[in-house]
């Protein structure tokens, strides 16, 4: 059995920078058309500059020139309409992170108080630059991002022509918001569609699946299949792949992160076969994403197929989700 | 500042075996005058036999002869009256797992029909051995301890004879129960007082923290801290001090447990005066299990007093609670 996906996008990833840049780039440009480059470098990217160079950077790291960077900008509410007329010329977002809520977020936005972000976000609306949101608050885990929904609905009933991306969800909660306000939309990642607490505390401790934000509960998963398999029109595939060294996911005090930029497409076909729904993956993984973005991909078909994959134990030091596992579905060519 | 205790008990304690046991077992004989020790090695202690063995080898272990290891079978319901009245002679009280559900309970108790258990619980109730239960089931992680709470209540309500202890509860579900019934009683940890799961998975991960049960939201924290610190005669403390070496616990899939027998006097009487509730730590460490127990503990005088103790990184390669940082209170003699 085989399966064409047509220019399949990430639509949240980390790169990171300097060596970690140059291990995984070379992945993700091999298997997919595009992806959301997020910003949150230390420091973050917040002008125009660093993110050309970073851009530069990332261009040259990569081992497949068909691969579109989409960059983005770290939003900041100082950001103003020229700045952002110049921005829209090299950017596809900007993505809010409140501060310290993960990785390298320390610069990100104090206050959620629209009346501070309310410039921003009107020359966002006006110039049609999505706003990609990291939504959790800094409450108890569990109840973090559930917890930032009335913020999320704050920022859709008060700048309607704003499209927001609430990245990376992860409950049944904000899969409803997205039936309610026309203007939110969502990523998805692969772990949070396979993984609950339990996977990471439930039996042994597990590092290599602790990420932000942590996986819930099992109807908070199933509320994220739904719309996955199915491929409601506002969700997309977004990994957020995030690389971190083994040493620094195996010693006390794990970073957060799953990676799985380069076993993502491969184990998302196992999960929609399964389902009996692999006519949905090219909307979930590409087709939703350019009607959101409004944007065109680079031609690139990846031929899937339904013959074992054994996931290695790392690449190049980093450790991907299944890995010395085996999965249904490789990829065979790319075209 | 100095407080007296009188004969300080740990009613919850993993001693293990062989090499672990000879590192362990002198900390907690220096500051406890007694301790229930669990009876879950591999295998478990499920006779006469091992169990005399394994108390004659906690006996050699320690270094303080003032120190008296209780003793506990291992729960099976196939124990008849005849063998539990021999085994009253040398045993405190019974622990019975669910199969499967923490470190070596592999061989616990597959079924929690009261039928199955009928006639162990009935001999026990009549030669008055306490049943002290992890109780949890193999649900979701957040849910297991209150989805036992039904099990609790099927044993206290057809065994009114029969005393239960309620094992290292952690949610406020269960604190609520001893209220209901009156043959329920509880053990309380030291690090269930002090954490929730954003200790363990909010900001990094953190496996010294990681434990079984798993710790759970701040209000269920809040329940445990009322009953403890007011000293309720219903709950009693109980470490669950649970020695892995570091390397099992800061590799990868560690293991579940946390060592606080060599710190817990100490940390306790911090958070008992942070309370201003000094008094109550008596009744909380001593006087509430022999009341429960109905024993009289070997006489010893710990006397702590309000000095920085500087809490080791480790005990012979056993990482504790509290490690590299400052209690506000130390041991300054005991006699």
């Amino acid at each position: 059995m085989e399966l064409i996906i047509n220019s399949p996008l990430d639509m949240h990833l980390h790169l990171r920078d300097a060596d970690m840049l140059n291990k995984v780039a070379p992945l993700s440009s091999h298997s997919f058309a595009g992806a959301i480059i997020m910003p949150n470098l230390a420091p973050p990217i917040t002008s125009l500059q660093a993110l050309k160079e970073y851009k530069k950077r990332v261009q040259e790291s990569i081992a497949d020139d068909r691969f579109e960077p989409l960059m983005t900008l770290f939003f900041r509410n100082d950001y103003d309409f020229a700045f952002l007329q110049e921005a829209k010329r090299h950017i596809s977002a900007i993505k809010l992170y409140p501060t310290g809520i993960t990785t390298n977020s320390e610069g990100g936005v104090k206050s959620m108080d629209i009346e501070d972000l309310r410039q921003t976000f009107e020359a966002m609306s006006e110039l049609g630059i999505p706003l990609l949101v990291h939504g959790e608050t800094n409450g108890f885990v569990m109840d973090r991002e559930k917890e930032f929904g009335s913020v999320y609905e704050q920022f859709a009933k008060n700048f309607p022509k704003l499209k927001i991306v609430m990245e990376h969800i992860t409950t049944k909660h904000s899969v409803d918001l997205l039936d309610r306000y026309e203007n939110l939309y969502a990523t998805i990642t692969l772990h949070h569609l396979h993984i609950t607490l339990d996977d990471v505390a439930g039996g042994m401790l597990n590092p290599h699946l602790f990420c932000k934000p942590i996986a819930k509960r099992p109807q908070d998963k199933e509320a994220l299949l739904r719309v996955a398999l199915s491929a409601n029109p506002k969700v997309m595939f977004g990994s957020d792949s995030a690389p971190h060294p083994r040493d620094k996911k195996e010693s006390c005090g794990c970073a957060a992160g799953v990676f799985t930029a380069p076993i993502a497409l491969q184990a998302l076909a196992a999960l929609f076969e399964k389902h009996g729904v692999l006519q949905n993956l090219q909307p979930f993984v590409s087709d939703n994403a350019r009607a959101i973005y409004y944007f065109e991909p680079i031609k690139k078909e990846v031929i899937l197929e339904k013959k074992p994959f054994f996931v290695p134990s790392s690449y190049r030091g980093v450790v991907p989700m299944f890995a010395n596992s085996t999965l249904d579905w490789s990829i065979k060519n790319i075209t």
